[in-house]
């Protein structure tokens, strides 16, 4: 009953490697509105046809690390000897406008940005068993079975960090999932907020 | 990924006389399964009809006083020289069934079931405007003028109480309205118990 514009929400998506998260990301974007995805910064060397501003902000080291230090991350992490990074300005800027902002990260970034927005909202996307995510793995046929022995590995520590999370998700059956994930949206949208 | 029952939640509808709560609420027991209303408790007269233990429980006033007493309500209140009441007992039963209990009792009752079960959900239904209900109001044909300004007058107090609610659901569309209770229902059972 007021005109205002409402300040977006900041919505954190994490979960194992391999549990869909993409798919589910490209879904829910289809389906709901007044919902972007916050543009990493990176220092690894852009991919035949990546573009910056596009699908990376590309930084040298000492860019990044200099945006490290005027505290310009949201979170940030190194990953495969490269850096990734929240650019804050982004994120501020959306949800000014009234949009809700959505980061694709791991569980370590995702507390990161609790830490520093206390009202961001935490997804945790999970497979409905380890074995289930062990045969996705497999059947991606992009690592050998060493590396999905240790993405397995990494999957049970972060399962380890879910409880810290707001909404647990089950990518079982895809629509349900992505239905799920836009019935989430539209309830912190109706959420009143005490600030 | 485990296989216990998840307790319900237990959900509370208020917002103002006319808005469109009974609508709103067929409406979502049509879309979304695992939910049930709950049966109250009152010492008004059955009007006929209505059916003990279908549409309501009927209760002479020294029993009605008696479970008062005995704590078996989750919240009561008189109005028009009767008392309507939510007993505790039929709300626990289907909670532990894992069914979501939906109570639609006005805000007063809102707060004592706030106070007595503190995880409880809060949805405020408003209309779009005072305008629209008093519109709605006089469309009903029920009430005389007066009984409508008298409406209207509570309808702005209850809005006073609504930031102690945790979600606002206007009530502008009404298909738009029940997926918005549905999202809120879906998205409530998806959160991360912190207990």
């Amino acid at each position: 009953m007021n005109g205002t514009v409402r300040r977006g929400n900041l919505i954190v998506l994490s979960g194992p490697s391999g549990v869909g998260k993409d798919t589910l990301l490209a879904g829910l974007l289809k389906r709901v509105g007044g919902v972007v995805k916050c543009l990493t910064a990176t220092t690894r060397p852009p991919r035949e046809g990546e573009q910056h501003g596009v699908d990376y902000l590309f930084l040298s080291v000492e860019e990044f690390e200099r945006w490290i230090a005027e505290g310009k991350f949201l979170e940030y992490a190194r990953y495969n000897q490269a850096y990734y990074g929240t650019p804050l300005h982004l994120v501020e800027e959306s949800r000014a406008k009234g949009l809700d902002v959505i980061l694709k990260i791991e569980v370590q970034g995702g507390l990161q940005v609790r830490q520093r927005v206390p009202e961001a909202i935490l997804i945790f996307v999970q497979p409905p068993s380890m074995e289930v995510l062990r045969q996705r793995l497999t059947a991606r046929g992009t690592d050998t079975p060493e590396q999905i022995e240790r993405r397995l590995r990494i999957a049970e520590e972060e399962m380890r960090v879910m409880p810290q999370y707001d909404y647990l998700v089950t990518n079982d059956h895809l629509e349900g999932a992505i239905d799920l994930l836009r019935a989430i949206i539209l309830a912190e949208r109706a959420r009143i907020r005490k600030e």
